[in-house]
């Protein structure tokens, strides 16, 4: 993959255009109870309706369709045992192209099961003694297969961009928008939209509390990496932000929030009773914010992605009341 | 309330005009995975995204707008511990009109709660040693109030058929339209739209086993009252066919079809966990049929009415899985 391309809000509309056939335009939502409860306009962008279950769709199935026709006709691989897993898995299916998706000894079932379905290969790998980049170059060297990264590539963070270009199409005058923040491709892809259509509105990032790589990383002006997080919000997990998604989102982004993991339940269930809609914990966190009240009482209407809705059923005792 | 007034196409239509500035025109999801898995199109009516989570607030509005004005000065009542309560309780609301709602003493809190939320006045009752229909006639006498019944009216019946009229302007070539069927309001509205439409259509009713008044009703050819069924479907808790509702549906049903509580809850649980969508049991008793394999083969293109989502939170951990 080229990895000098220009990212900017042109990239976003082309990834769009690439998408348009393909994609769902998930629904926005609107909840007359929520504006009541936390007094401004909330519009929620359902990526949980997307094809594979995430956003995480979107920047896959753009950045294969980018490859060359050789490297299409060898195969792409993946490491992931979330979103990223399966959005991969789908695109490219969608495309013709094989895709291999290493995934550790320990993930769900359901999960295997989920990719699979899609058609990839997944090659699995012991958790505790291998390190899963470094085991997914050797597999992709010996396939010679293309890497198709999380989030830290252009064609990647252009893809996840279109959520919020969407988002902004139809609610054009929102002053606020807020992202989860894992390894930042969302974030960084959402920065590039709202910067572009809509520059005087603000941008927040939301992670949770143990896995704020982000938070630490926009206060030292440098990317921190983290020890492992413990959190109930598994795209939460990643250990720092990456290199091309952190000056994207550093030149843009007004504050970065941070709630924990009751909050995050607590913004599920609301979701799940009031709104009707099955939200991961990842793609909880931006409500949980709103819910919080973090947001400052200058923002009227603000727009929240809702990143994905693959609900490990496990949760849902959680999301019972006490 | 007039009684008389003709229930047809037309009554359906008027209707939609009257709830047009108000009502929510909720999506139609579809699922390429349920598709392949049912071998046919499913096309979801998303009900359990309308206000007040369910259909009800469509006949309740419809209804409550065509009192007379000395009517509505004096107020409204309506006896449900259930959907048809929130429903009356938000539109006499917005139509400024006071609204007092007859529930059982063992209600949950929660609707309770709600239900007070859209500013109605609840009165309870002892359910174990009071009729409901008589107290709820006291009451309406003594107060001098008008009752908004929860099916069996011409424009309860009318503002129901508009969740089916609205399916079939957004899919227009549907071979069939499967309902959940309680007192039989929302399966006597939509046999109306759906007979108007699109006439070559079948329509199939669904209830639970135990609660299969409308089944043993259409078999007898007259409306047979059961006895107090135990389901989780509690909207299907009904004992009989309504006087107005039985005869619609008897002259245009195909079949009613009968699925029990363990297919509603796989239903619910596959909704949730592969469409991400909040149903509750008795939105989710359409699907049960429709995945249970009990449609024809000739059925290609299936609406489904999700009827609702208000899902008591007690019923989150049967989902979990075995």
């Amino acid at each position: 993959m080229e990895q000098h391309d220009m990212i900017d809000l042109a990239a976003v509309r082309r990834a769009a255009t690439t998408l348009f056939p393909v994609v769902r335009r998930t629904p926005v939502h609107t909840s007359r109870t929520l504006n009541e409860r936390v007094g401004c306009e909330v519009f929620l962008k359902c990526e949980n309706f997307q094809r594979g279950g995430a956003f995480k769709f979107r920047g896959a199935y753009n950045a294969i369709s980018r490859l060359a026709p050789e490297e299409r006709a060898r195969g792409v691989l993946a490491f992931s045992s979330g979103n990223h897993a399966q959005g991969v898995a789908l695109a490219a299916r969608l495309l013709g192209v094989s895709a291999t998706i290493c995934m550790p000894d320990d993930a769900p079932a359901v999960k295997l099961a989920a990719t699979r379905d899609y058609g990839a290969e997944v090659v699995q790998f012991q958790r505790a003694t291998v390190d899963r980049e470094v085991f997914a170059r050797e597999v992709a060297g010996a396939r010679n297969l293309t890497i198709i990264p999380p989030f830290d590539h252009p064609h990647i963070i252009a893809g996840q961009g279109t959520a919020a270009l969407e988002l902004l199409e139809e609610v054009p005058d929102l002053d606020a928008l807020v992202v989860p923040v894992g390894g930042g491709g969302l974030l960084a892809g959402s920065a590039l939209a709202l910067h572009g259509i809509a520059p005087t509105a603000r941008l927040y990032g939301v992670e949770t509390e143990g896995a704020d790589d982000w938070r630490l990383s926009l206060v030292r002006g440098e990317r921190v990496r983290i020890a492992p997080p413990t959190t109930i919000a598994d795209g939460m997990r990643t250990l720092e932000p990456g290199r091309l998604t952190f000056p994207i989102v550093r030149r843009h982004i007004e504050a970065l929030l941070v709630v924990n993991d009751a909050e995050v339940l607590a913004a599920m269930r609301w979701l799940l009773l009031r709104t009707k809609l099955v939200v991961e914990p990842t793609g909880a966190v931006g409500l949980a914010a709103v819910l919080q009240g973090l947001l400052p009482p200058a923002v009227r209407r603000v727009g929240v992605l809702i990143s994905g809705g693959n609900l490990d059923p496990a949760i849902l005792p959680m999301l019972w009341p006490a």
